[in-house]
């Protein structure tokens, strides 16, 4: 059995997440949210939260991000996000298809959207011509693996603010960047000024399952019926709300994600100084961006499965999951100095 | 641990397929279905349905028939379907939302759609002022419970056909009917002229999966892509893909269905002869409408979870599932027979 | 040349219409409604239907319902309306695929609907299955010419607003219900509680406008933009404005309309009388129903355009215009009456 | 009575439009395109553009953009654009709203598009959480007033069908484009392998009207209910038609459109060597983008209207019309010297 860097959701289920899903696996349960392991969850992400915290499950990350913003926007109102972006990038034009909203792309070298930039979206502002923004969108972690600091969070989240832009994040790789800044959830989102969280579980060990979180109750308005109609409402909801029950307990949250993290600091550490290959990005959460030449890295494919991220520039991308061990990490970093040799 | 009879996805996950789920749990797989288990499952699929069909797994029922319909239809173009369809009320407004299409809705008095109930519908064709009718959304077994036997299929898919219509079929309880007809799941379906079928399993013992099923592969064109622009690739595919291989293995969807419409028939045999209390529809698969007064209603429901059909009419639905036990029911009988008295 | 009863949209344009166009085109004006024609044409509306009046003019009929109701909804809410409404049969789907929004069809034997045909839809708020009702559109005059009286408006606006129903009047035809009801506009309109109006100016001769129209301001909020994404910001706004100052002014709407109802008036005296001719609904506006033999209506073809309402039921529907004259009616009937000999 | 540089939407009608329109109000006559103007408009846009041409009018610009792309692709397929693209800066998102389709923005200086530019675009085919590029979407002339040669047009759609996209031009000024060309129409769009035109008439002269061109019938199955749908179907079309019936008699169309770029070359030439003031896009039809200190711009906007293109850079536009006199744009040129003084 082999473990491979293409992505953390390549991993399976953690074992306690399994447990818990099994668990609940008795007798009959109200359908739809209104059972009693989706209410425990939800109180789990208040105590987490704070006070007015209003979490909803649903299936996916594509939809967290889509559902989240079109909750939070008229048609004719834009979201401001970085040209890395998943949103932008990799959700295959959800947002402009299930919402009919149109992202306002900054362009972002590592994946982390500064004040500055975005002056001139909001230059339009009245244009009857143009979208209006109304939200910024950014990820934290970035897609880079790179991480905005608790201060420039703060910063950018009152200059958002006090712009009229509400913000969201893509908390997909949230643990992961909790874990690195040695932070709590709470600090990273809610405290810097965070309007509403796509918040991750299927990166970090889950089965299945991501939650839209709106910290201030007045913005999740319908949102309900939005999930609904949106197609993301489970029907046997206790089965995803337990394994956010499952990764809120004991920190297993912060666990997984800080050993995927430290997985991925000793990937980096094993191949930094291997001839050939230059790390392209800080390596701050669970991903490695590593540039060679391309017949390395198609020898590299031959036994091992991972990211080509850009063939213009041959970088690829090789990720680290809550199960990767420090073998899987040293056998492959062999692979791939061998595949340079 | 008492069993309700509010709906059929108030039960659990079958311990086949929660088992199924667990061996799953091995090692690193490919993401978003790129995986040996995806294929194994859809390949069963093919061996089920015949050659050229095209399975697609989804998380739920709503956008099982969302994304066949929208797949199907160009947007001017329409949904006949009956007013009962779960398309038509129990979806949010999904088609209408997600795809932007119209439905066009007959009157169907227990749930069956015939073919001159059509005429009407299709008589705009050709106005440029009118959507224009494209696929005609048939559920089996219906809203009611009741069935289409096999003839009847075949000769309103051909009566569509001949009309230039496509036929969907939304089969959230396709098990039922299958068992309570003792046909396969093909008979039902392809070979009578079905073309897209939205197949369940959550309500019938998964824990969570659906599958859109194309008969004709040149009508699935570009679905892939569908299928994630509409948020419904799963990341972590396998998990999926194993609940149907649990299920369509060792004929479990028969086993769960068979089931399931016993323990209806047994409650219609054990309730209908109560005084104050009517059956409504035909008790075929694994459901029981009846009417009886509101303060029975109200009396049974402080013990019970069961639904209120139509208030105007004082009507419910009890629903049984593939874990309802014979205990479960005569218990139940009784209490519906307490409440009467 | 010949005057058909095909629709009141076959007439051209009023000449006092088309004369204040030429006179608007005086040198270069600013364009998408920042000139003076167009701020000259919003006062108008003010005066006519009071303080806080937002008018905002757009090129059709079609966008003026699909962009009011879109405006007053989020995609989750529904809009009530009759199974004859122009949003439901002939706008192709419209609100369905710009705003997303699903109808509500309630049965309508003459177009109007009454309060107690609200109930069964208003029984599923609140259930995040269904789309949440939200506004309540009614046609005065109706698809079938018929009229709500000013105390049946005030009364089923009053019951909405009771159940948080917002009210849309699709007013293609409002003109010649107010001059059927010697009534001014702003009695049938704001005063009896409607919120937002589409206002006709095409169908009453003009060359091509109408007005969606707030009666509150803090309903259009935003709505500016809507109108410029939904592609109904005319550049060249005076030519629009122009129009409808006209019609405003001298009352030319009055006289029109007025006319024109007079004519169908005749019309329906005319042909009434005829053996093996039923008139189907009260005339009132500017419309005729009626029923005579296929054969009969085949000949009346022949030399005339007419709209065939309903060919199951052999109904036809014949519209007068501003510029109709009583020859023309006469000559009709006369060729009504050797159709039908 | 002053002539203003913001825009040639800013002029009004030409009066041989104005008349045309006059002649056309005579009598009754079929609604929605079904009339003898409507059919004889489009047979002179056969004549135009070739056999097999499919001409739809409509109501305005960004109408006749998002129909045609919408019609050319399906949700998951996206438009490539360059930034400057009136589709992606100055339609309020009405491509994402009303079809819900992704743009993919390429950077273009001078507003133009190279092959080159469009590999990495191209690069994601397939991958199945990216959307597809389908169209190519080039304005001719340009946002800048700039031109794609003959061979550049018919280099670049020879790429873009070599690479399964289809080419959508925005021809809003594709008269001032083949003024300035000596070109005729046909020359620079289907000649070259253009597959859809918008084709303007309000900005060169016409009261409000565009077209949307297929030259290929294939590609325009169904687009008479879109347009319908969509908001655009005019009811008393013959008012439509018959002002591009006068644009293009008499080479009405080229009159004007030279005739406004001689005006811009003049304003170019008289401002040019000012002091203080730099041109910075060529001057190749009917708009100059001059930049010069912001105080001078806004005493210059204390006299005159005209568009602050970006008050980043101090940029601004000033454009030309059908009626832009010589001693216009001289008294404006001195305009200009004075504020630069």
């Amino acid at each position: 059995m082999q473990r491979h860097f293409a992505s953390d959701n390549n991993a399976g289920v953690h074992p306690e997440v399994l447990r818990a899903i099994a668990d609940a696996n008795a007798g009959h349960s109200a359908a739809y949210g209104a059972d009693t392991y989706t209410a425990r969850a939800e109180s789990r992400f208040r105590e987490v939260f704070g006070e007015g915290t209003e979490t909803f499950f649903v299936f996916g990350g594509t939809a967290a991000n889509a559902l989240a913003i079109g909750q939070l926007t008229h048609s004719y109102e834009a979201i401001i996000c970085a040209d890395t972006a998943h949103i932008n990038v990799d959700e295959c034009g959800a947002i402009e298809a299930t919402a009919g909203r149109k992202l306002i792309v900054v362009s972002a070298a590592d994946g982390k959207i500064r004040p500055d930039m975005l002056e001139r979206a909001l230059a339009d502002r009245g244009d009857v011509h143009r979208v209006q923004p109304r939200v910024l969108s950014i990820s934290q972690a970035t897609e880079y693996g790179t991480l905005y600091e608790v201060e420039e969070l703060r910063a950018l989240c009152d200059f958002a603010h006090s712009r009229g832009l509400l913000v969201h994040m893509d908390g997909a790789r949230l643990a992961n960047a909790a874990a690195a800044l040695r932070s709590d959830l709470r600090a990273l989102t809610r405290d810097v000024g965070v309007d509403v969280l796509s918040f991750g579980g299927t990166k970090n060990g889950l089965m299945g399952a991501e939650a839209v979180i709106f910290f201030d109750s007045r913005l999740s308005t319908g949102f309900v019926f939005l999930r609904k109609q949106m197609m993301q409402l489970g029907s046997k909801m206790r089965f995803l709300a337990v394994q956010f029950e499952a990764l809120l307990a004991d920190d297993l949250w912060r666990r997984s994600a800080a050993h995927a993290n430290e997985m991925a600091a000793l990937l980096a550490e094993q191949t930094r100084a291997l001839p050939g290959l230059s790390i392209t990005q800080p390596v701050q959460t669970n991903a490695v961006f590593a540039r060679f030449e391309p017949a390395a890295i198609r020898r590299l494919n031959d036994s091992y499965r991972f990211s080509m991220w850009n063939p213009a520039t041959s970088e690829v991308r090789w990720m680290t999951a809550f199960d990767t061990t420090a073998e899987d990490v040293r056998a492959f970093a062999r692979a791939v100095a061998d595949a340079l040799a």
